[in-house]
C-alpha cells in the first residue's frame, strides 16, 4: 500500500461521483497502482461501485481499455502478412455462432483468431463447447496461435492468463461487489482483451432480450455503439450487429449439441434463425476485411462456400490442426452422446409465442452442460434439443424439445415444458438480426 | 467471511444501484455482517460508494441509524428523572457555540450531556478545547456521566470507543475511500451517535458556507432535515438550525483562545454573530425540552441568565466538578498563553467584504492548533484572534488579526491578510442564523 496511491484513488472516488473527468494518465495510473497493489480492493471498489453508477465518458471508457492492457502480455499479427479479423458474442443460450462463422470466414480465406473465455451460467463458453471434440487442444500459446493462423487460416484458444492485467484482477473484483453490470466497465474489459490479441478487427455480437446478460434494447444498442467507437479509438476495424436473444438462437443448447448443430450449419443445413444470422455476420466480417468488397459480392461469396461445404472442411481441418483425434468429429459416436434422451410434449396445441431461453438454459444446466461455480465440472454430451421455435404450430401430444441427459440425472421436463408458452394465433415473425451498428 | 453474507452484499449494491430500496432488516444484516467480519471491506465500500451516488430513502436512513447502534454500548438517562438534550453542530472554524450553549442551558435548568468528537482539519473539536483546561477530565465512563448529570446538571466528554460499532467501522472505510459526502451516510452517522448517547432531544447546527462541511445551502438545508427526521423518526425531539460558516463565527480560532471567548460570552460580552446565535440556540433548546414555553419567555429566561453571569458559574461548577483545577479558568494565566502574539496589518483601508475561513483555519493549524493528520499534537495556546468581522469598516495600518504562536513558529502573515478582502463600500450585512428547520 502507499499512501499517495491512496490519496489519487479516494480523489478518483470523488471525482467521478462528482462528475469532473480524470484525465487518461489518472485511468492509467489508478489501474496500474491496483495491479501493483498499492491500492487496496476496498478503494477500486468504491471507484468501480462510483463508475457503475454514474458511467464514464468515451475519453475515459478508452484510457481505461488502454490500461487494462498495460503490461501484459499482447499478440501482433503483422508478420502473417494478412488481414486477421477476431469476432465476440456478449453470450446468449444456443449461440453457436461464432463455431459456425469462424470456419466460415476462414474458408472464405480471411483469417480469424478467436481468444475465448468458459462459460459461467446460463450461457456457455466457446471454449466449454469445443472442449466437446476429443484431443482439442485449447490452451495455446503465442507461437502456436501465429502458426495456426499461417497454416489454417484460424484458431481458437482460450485466453492467455498473461493478457490483459488490469482487466483481470478488476474483473475478479467486480464479480464480488456488483458493480458487474455496468456499460462502461463491460466495454472497456471487452475491448481491451481484443486489443491484447492483436486482430485487426473485430465484429460485436451484442445479444438483447430475456437471455442476454443486457435485455434492455436500448441499453445494448449502447453497449454496442460504445464498444465500436472505443475499439475504433483504439485503431480496430469494427462492426457491430445487435441481435435477439428473446428465445435460443438455435435449437441446440449443450456442449456437443451445439458443436454438432454447427457442423450441420457448416454443411448446408438451415437451421431457422441460426443459418442466416452466420450468413450475415461472415458478410460483414468479410467487408471489413476487404472495404472494396460491395455487399452483393460477400453474399455470393458466403453462399457459394456453405453450399460447397468448405466452411466444414475448414473446420475439421482447423481441429485436427488443433489436435483433434481425426474420429472425434465423424458420427455418430466421435462427439459425446448422452446415454437417455428424454422428450417434452405438448398438452395442447398451438402456436409457439414464447421460449423462454432463461428457463432452457437453466434446465441445460441442471444437466450439466454449464456450470453453477467457477471450475465447475459438465457433462458435453448433455443439453436440451428444441424442436421448435417461436411462430411454429404444435398439436397436442407433439414434441417440443428433448433433454439429454446422463442416468440417474432427472430431466427437468416441466421446466423445459413451462419455458413454451403456446397461443392461438400466429405470433409475429421474430428476426434475429436486429440492427448492425 | 461468509457466502451467503457475501451474496447478500452483491445484492444490495445491485439494488440500491438499481432503485430497489432494502427493507430494515436487510440493512441491519449487512450492517452486522460488516461488524462482525463476515463481509470484506471491499464489497462494503462498493455499497457505500452506491449509496454516496444513489442515496437512500428515508427508511433505508432510518434503518442504517438504527443498524449503526446495534450491539453497542447505549446510555439512558431515564433514573436522572429529568430531559436530558444534546446539541450537535456539524463544525466550523472558530464555532465556540457548543461552549457557550451546553453550561448557558443547564444554567437555565435543563440538563445538557454532550459527547463529542476530536477535529481534524480546518475545524476543531470541542473536546481538543477543553483539553486546554489543565485537569478537565474528558474520558468519562458511563456512571461518570450520569454522576455529572445528576449533580451539575451537564457533562461534555469523549465519545466511548463502545458507541455506535456500526458507525464506526463504517465510517474509518467511508474515510479511506471518498465515500465521507454523501447526506445518508452523514446523517446516519451523526442521528446514531445521538441514539446512543440516550439523551432525549438534540439541536442540530448545520453550517452552510465556504467552511463548513455542506458548502452548499441547499444541500445542508437537505441534511438538516434528513437529520431531524431520521432523529425524530426514532424518539428523540428535535430541531435544527442552519447557519453561516461563511467567515469564521466568533473572533477567536484556536483551542484555549476559543475557550476565553466562550467564557466572555457567558460573562455578558456581546460578539458579534457569536454570543446571537448562542442565544437563539439555547432558546430553541428550553423550548424543546419544555414544549409549553413560548419563545417569549425563553428569551427573558436566556437574557437574565447571561445578564447574571450564571451560565459563566455554571461553567466553572462543571468544570471543576469534572476534574479542573481551580486555578485553570482564572485570567490572565489559567489558560495557556501564547508566547508570541503577531500582528497583521491592512495595507489599506475599506470595509471587509469576505473573511476567507478556510484560510483562517490553514493559519491556525499551521501555527499548531489543529491536526494534520489522526493523533497529531496541538499546541493549546496557538491560533488567529481576528479583529474585524465581515462589514467592518477598516483603517490602513490598523490590524486584522493578531496571531497567536510559540518562538520559532512562523506565523502565517500573508494567508490571514489574504484571506480578508476589502471593498470601497459596505457589503451587504450578513446574518449568522439562517433558518430554522
Amino acid at each position: 500500500m502507499n499512501a499517495d496511491a491512496s490519496a489519487r484513488a479516494i480523489d478518483a472516488v470523488v471525482r467521478t461521483r462528482t462528475g469532473t473527468a480524470l484525465a487518461a494518465n489518472e485511468i492509467e495510473r489508478l489501474v496500474a497502482d491496483f495491479v501493483a497493489g498499492r491500492i487496496p480492493d476496498y478503494q477500486m471498489s468504491a471507484w468501480l461501485a462510483t463508475v457503475a453508477c454514474r458511467g464514464l465518458s468515451r475519453a475515459e471508457t478508452v484510457a481505461l481499455t488502454r490500461a487494462y492492457v498495460t503490461g501484459g502480455e499482447t499478440l501482433d499479427f503483422a508478420a502473417s502478412g494478412r488481414v486477421v479479423l477476431d469476432k465476440h458474442s456478449t453470450g446468449g443460450v444456443g449461440d453457436t455462432v461464432s463455431l459456425v462463422v469462424v470456419p466460415l470466414v476462414a474458408a472464405c480465406g480471411v483469417a480469424v483468431a478467436k481468444m475465448s473465455g468458459r462459460g459461467l451460467g446460463l450461457t456457455g463458453g466457446t471454449i466449454d463447447k469445443l472442449e466437446s471434440i476429443r484431443g482439442l487442444r485449447l490452451e495455446l500459446d503465442a507461437d502456436d496461435v501465429y502458426r495456426m493462423v499461417d497454416q489454417v487460416g484460424m484458431v481458437i484458444t482460450g485466453q492467455s492468463a498473461g493478457l490483459t492485467p488490469g482487466d483481470k484482477v478488476t474483473y475478479a473484483l467486480r464479480d464480488v461487489t456488483g458493480t458487474v453490470d455496468s456499460l462502461p466497465l463491460i466495454a472497456a474489459s471487452i475491448v481491451s482483451k481484443k486489443i491484447a490479441v492483436g486482430a485487426h478487427g473485430v465484429l460485436f455480437d451484442v445479444k438483447t432480450g430475456a437471455g442476454a446478460l443486457i435485455p434492455d434494447r436500448d441499453r445494448a444498442v449502447e453497449l454496442a455503439r460504445l464498444m465500436v467507437e472505443v475499439a475504433t479509438g483504439a485503431g480496430l476495424r469494427c462492426r457491430a450487429v445487435l441481435t435477439d436473444m428473446s428465445q435460443p438462437l438455435g435449437y441446440a443448447v449443450g456442449n456437443a449439441l451445439e458443436v454438432r448443430e454447427a457442423l450441420d450449419v457448416l454443411r448446408g443445413r438451415e437451421v431457422p434463425g441460426l443459418t442466416d444470422i452466420c450468413r450475415t455476420i461472415a458478410e460483414l466480417m468479410l467487408r471489413s476485411a476487404d472495404p472494396d468488397l460491395t455487399p452483393a459480392d460477400a453474399e455470393r461469396k458466403v453462399s457459394g462456400i456453405l453450399a460447397g461445404g468448405e466452411g466444414y472442411e475448414q473446420f475439421v481441418r482447423w481441429a485436427v490442426a488443433q489436435g483433434a483425434e481425426p474420429a472425434a468429429l465423424e458420427e455418430p459416436d466421435g462427439l459425446p452422446t448422452a446415454e437417455c434422451r428424454t422428450q417434452v410434449v405438448a398438452d395442447r396445441g398451438g402456436y409457439v409465442r414464447e421460449v423462454d431461453p432463461r428457463a432452457i438454459g437453466t434446465a441445460a444446466m441442471n444437466v450439466g452442460a454449464g456450470r453453477f461455480v467457477k471450475g465447475g465440472s459438465l457433462d458435453y454430451s448433455a443439453g436440451v434439443v428444441l424442436r421448435h421455435r417461436v411462430g411454429d404450430q404444435v398439436a397436442a401430444g407433439e414434441p417440443l424439445a428433448v433433454i439429454h441427459h446422463r442416468h440417474g440425472v432427472q430431466p427437468p421436463i416441466d421446466l423445459v415444458k413451462d419455458a413454451f408458452q403456446l397461443s392461438e394465433s400466429a405470433p409475429p415473425s421474430r428476426p434475429v438480426l436486429l440492427q448492425v451498428i
